[in-house]
């Protein structure tokens, strides 16, 4: 049996973006497996089978892919930006924990892309250029009050914080409140970026603070950066500011 | 006057993991500008000059790579791994914010890589699937008693803990008391990964847990990754076994 299951990254748009390790899995590839719009990133070839599905079905998604590896096809699954980061990397591995033993055996490989966070950050400077923590946003899969403590205790510890999934139709309160609860604990003057589509067609990064920051410019395809105490501007003239977080740090940051 | 400046990131080491746009700036520049081991990653060809430097010299570098690019030179400063984390992309905007106003009108780009703690994580499954937090342990830029407090509000959290640096001949005791610290606020079978060299000659990548933990096993090279109490294991008959944390998380997580 020669099968074989990639989970890739395809970054978080652009072709220049996606690793060669990535082109070459999806060159040998015999099935493609992914949310739609995903899987209608990968120019279509002969041979190529492919097999998009709705958002929010990751587990079915896992499943059918590792069934299709058992079978002996050569599958990736894609994931947009890096696999392992809210993507369907973590979601293959559950459907393993609780599916076929015999799962455990298939050659499965995780293939790292560039993360929406670190595209967004580029972008514009270096906002991550000190500590800092990634939150998904969303409540489907936790307790939204979990959320609350971890954005507090991520405010608390000066972390920069990335926003992933920051808001969707079914989900349209959950930015705003969280934005309302990092003003009680960072100072109002904070940047907080807007970052959507980076390096697609559409790209738009804004930069705000925390105090004139608005839930309803994020949609489903924007990374949100909030900054800390820490986080600096650079003017430029005729262009956006750079955002960058220095290296260094006192004991009250 | 046509000089750029590119804050490349080169990835963990293979050369499959190094994205397009970042072989086009190499293949474009006419000066190179890094930490010598890094430096030496890029083939050399006629028409480029290489300026490897001292580890730890990261300012001067960053001022000698925006001189060189005021001057007319196309100039690519090389990081390993994403230049927006705990590499030269923050030096580069700290010497900017200070230095000559010029500075601020020149093109420079940041390209991002892929980040170490992506690339070990998709080594052994998906230990960042869910939220999660990169701390850089070294002490030269902040204050110990800030990291400790950083790694107490990032357990409680629950984020798993990305620790970079976390080991060099200066700094040899601070890993140590980090994992003591996390020992008092994580369950001792919490999973721990030692990573190092990910996608390079020599790769080794160890899974542990924060009971047997032992930091004399890091050296420079070295990621290591604290899982939550929600991440998990699935042993393999023969073969290291994945480690992943699921999306899903319950109140007390």
């Amino acid at each position: 049996m020669s099968g074989w299951l990639a989970i890739a990254g395809l970054g978080p748009g652009a072709a220049q973006l996606i690793t060669p390790e990535v082109t070459q899995a999806l060159s040998e590839a015999s099935d493609l497996v992914g949310y739609g719009p995903y899987v209608a990133r990968v120019p279509a070839r002969p041979g190529l089978t492919c097999h998009g599905s709705d958002n929010r079905e990751e587990l079915d998604r896992a499943s059918l892919a590792l069934r299709l590896a058992a079978q002996g096809k050569r599958v990736v699954v894609v994931s947009s930006g890096d696999p392992g980061v809210f993507a369907m990397a973590a979601a293959v591995f559950e459907a393993i924990d609780a599916g076929d033993p015999a799962w455990r055996d298939l050659d499965i490989r995780v293939l790292p892309g560039i993360s929406a966070m670190f595209a967004a950050a580029a972008r514009i400077g270096a906002p991550l250029g000190h500590d800092f923590c990634a939150i998904n946003l969303s409540d489907n899969l936790k307790p939204w009050e979990l959320i609350e403590r971890r954005l507090r205790l991520a405010a608390q510890a000066g972390f920069v914080i990335a926003l992933y999934n920051p808001l969707s139709k079914a989900r349209p309160w959950q930015l705003g409140r969280a934005l309302e609860l990092l003003r009680g604990e960072l100072p109002d003057s904070v940047p907080v970026i807007f970052a959507s589509a980076v390096s697609d067609a559409g790209e738009t990064i804004d930069t705000t603070t925390l105090r004139d920051a608005m839930a309803d410019r994020a949609d489903m395809r924007t990374l949100v950066l909030i900054g800390s105490s820490q986080t600096r501007l650079i003017a430029r003239s005729g262009r956006p500011a750079f955002v960058y977080t220095p290296r260094s740090a006192g004991a009250a940051s």
